[in-house]
């Protein structure tokens, strides 16, 4: 897809030098919304506005701007004037609304707000008090919603005359005289059921809904479990207030694992390291993390300086400290990774916990011992060849540097699979913490394993 | 949520050591199938079948097996006999049929495939043809199609006549006499036509549609991009064979970023993580990647042999070994994994290759600026405190240490940040191979400018 979208940028730009202005056209219209946006990330900055403004009807250029990548977001915001916006923010779902108003400086976002139509402004106003990342952020207040006692031939009608205003509509909601959310049903069934039927007689009544101030992961989760195409968003007195659509959930279950990944590699969250390319955001996101490391480092220095003495008798063992830190950095890493997701993803609970750390602990231990031996038998080489000849020195040289790497890492899976589990239960997100205290207690314990095994089978 | 179903769990258990039937079927005929799945997770394995089997009603039962997470489905299904099993795989719809005998060895698989009713058994015969990973795979061949001349009210008509047995339809696919996809409706559309139109006119004849064979990575990509609920599937002569629904777009999307995560780390696929708890099978994946780590280090551990001269007249130098590589390959880790998730999400194309680049080497430099100057007054304590005297000396050594992780730091950026981009170029998929290569370079890179340095500012 990304090639296609390629392949368009260069015949639009070509277009455009021949000042082609039918042919352009004809692909503007051809095009669907989605694609337009896409293009428009792969043309210079100074075409996206021109071609932007080229898009034919008003309706299609919402879409588009609701769609674009939020990478170039804020700069083609800068680039539109607020005659060309606001009849645009108008134009969209208000959920879109809002997530472009949250790219706008706070002044000019007021601004826009108050040009925009009342109506559309007191919707935009509405949401923009919710936290985006709760289930009132990420909400549309536009939802098919009737009294219990309409029928359904009374409720096909009401949605004729509705026609436009609803976005993904594929439930019908049912509310009580306060406005309290007491049924749902889908249109399928709408449709299938006798004609003077109430909606009270064929809804169902258990209805999954969210509070406004729920987490959008929460939300999301929800939707996934129950394999539902839009969940209902009440206040705290149970009034309907919204919808989430399952499109916006995708973006949501993207964005989070997105968030976890950057997070694992302490990269700080999405929006700064997509959305706002500033080296000073992105600096300031990443120098915590970063410290943690660097204060593990500098103890397993301290560490090393204190075994100087050994060291200095035999300066080959420096030679191998990286590869059995590395290693067991690796292992230790592996080991995280894997409790980590699968404590996010719930595979992972209670009952799995002790099998899950004995497990990967025999997993260091299986990849350690290969590798362990493989590196004693190199170490061993590398000996022989320095003195000359192979001895037991040579071998025990190995034998030292190999038992060394596979205890290291039998302790990383260890400490890589129990920290994320302890830090889950302290309520601290294991997918932000884990990384740089696993590397740092492999890192210093990896260096006492070394060099006391050393000390023990060299005789130093 | 997770605690709700332990506190079920718990409640479970209780009724059950006390042989409180009643209350027992009350509480497992009030949940959710899902729930029901959840809550198996959570109880002894001797338990899980017992309860599984109380389940009052067939169907239940099917849709509890359908949403059965894969860490105890292989011993869950070893535990049901061919007769428990055949009516359930018979009852689910075709695509979690297929899903479940996925998980069932090959022999057992035919045999159960054998005492399945013939349609069922062809239907899932069917997909199992097609690799589990592309369209094919996770289509259900359920959905509802018709003539292009049938009118809004026969539509309607046909939709309440096939009651029960369509998974999540909201929408019309519309044919041709050979069975070719020419248009799609939806529901809502069917509903406020004209009873007497054709679909012919008021079908949406651009369909986004894929191929059997195409990968579900690029299905979950075309439901999320053009917000759809269900994308039909074609054979490669355009015939309709089935339909992705949104719900298992999601199951995709999350897994996608499941094995997206786990590859970076080096740890195998899902399904080997998860489903399949045998220590064998998971080093078995993890060997080949600990392997280029491996070999790293025993190249590095040869460069560092190879100063072993200069590193026995400054034993110390080796104290910063550590946390040099160790400060490198974090931020080629941070670089890496922000390049390579921009890229799995099209954040970052063409154009903006320079930019990112430039951008991680910016962070790399400033990050490294602070943490070098950090940990060079750091080593001009240690000298100083060891020399007993502050001199010039010491500033000097800390003038390398700092100047050398600094280096580092943004070698590793520059890495991090250009070999997913490479990799992208060349076809491989970045979130696999970048790891390893990335700490290599690092290392070997970082220890050749460490030591140079060293013999350079402290003429060595």
């Amino acid at each position: 897809m990304a090639d296609s979208l390629k392949v368009l940028a260069d015949s639009v730009q070509k277009l455009m030098r021949r000042n082609a202005q039918r042919n352009l056209r004809k692909i503007l219209e051809g095009s669907r919304p989605q694609d337009l946006a896409g293009l428009l990330g792969y043309l210079p900055e100074h075409d996206r506005i021109k071609i932007f403004l080229e898009i034919p009807d008003r309706e299609t250029r919402a879409e588009v701007l609701a769609e674009i990548n939020i990478e170039i977001l804020p700069t083609f915001l800068e680039a539109l004037s607020d005659e060309e916006l606001v009849p645009l923010l108008e134009e969209m779902f208000s959920d879109d609304t809002v997530d472009i108003l949250e790219f706008i400086p706070e002044e000019r976002k007021n601004a826009l707000l108050r040009k925009m139509r009342r109506e559309d402004m007191d919707e935009a106003e509405e949401l923009l008090r919710y936290d985006p990342d709760t289930a009132g952020g990420i909400m549309v207040p536009d939802f098919f919603a009737l009294p219990e006692l309409t029928t359904c031939k009374q409720a096909i009608e009401t949605l004729q005359q509705r026609n436009d205003e609803l976005e993904m509509a594929f439930y019908v909601y049912v509310i009580n005289e306060h406005e309290h959310l007491v049924g749902v049903l889908s249109l399928r069934q709408l449709v299938i059921s006798p004609p003077n039927a109430p909606l009270a007689e064929i809804m169902e009544t258990e209805v999954v809904r969210v509070q406004t101030s729920d987490d959008q992961e929460a939300v999301a989760r929800l939707v996934a479990r129950y394999n539902i195409l839009a969940i209902p968003v009440v206040d705290d007195t149970n009034r309907l207030v919204g919808i989430v659509t399952v499109d916006d959930v995708i973006d949501v279950i993207r964005e989070e694992a997105t968030e976890d990944i950057l997070k694992m590699a302490g990269a700080g969250d999405a929006n700064t390291e997509f959305a706002f390319s500033s080296v000073w955001r992105s600096t300031r996101s990443r120098i915590p993390w970063l410290f943690a490391s660097w204060l593990g480092g500098l103890l397993a220095s301290s560490i090393i300086y204190s075994y100087e003495e050994r060291l200095a008798r035999i300066a080959i063992l420096a030679a191998f400290i990286p590869i059995v830190l590395g290693m067991g950095g690796n292992v230790g890493t592996q080991a995280l990774t894997v409790v980590t997701r699968g404590l996010a993803l719930g595979h992972i609970s209670g009952p799995h916990i002790p099998r899950t750390v004995g497990r990967e602990v025999l997993v260091g231990l299986s990849c350690g011992a290969t590798y362990g031996g493989l590196l004693g038998a190199a170490a061993t080489g590398f000996a022989a060849f320095k003195a000359g000849a192979f001895q037991l020195d040579a071998l025990l040289f190995g034998a030292t540097i190999g038992f060394s790497l596979c205890t290291a890492m039998v302790i990383a899976a260890l400490v890589g699979s129990t920290v994320p589990m302890i830090l889950q239960r302290l309520s601290i997100d294991p997918a932000v913490a884990t990384g740089p205290f696993v590397t740092t207690s492999v890192d210093v314990l990896g260096i006492v394993v070394y060099f006391n095994l050393a000390s023990l089978l060299l005789g130093i």
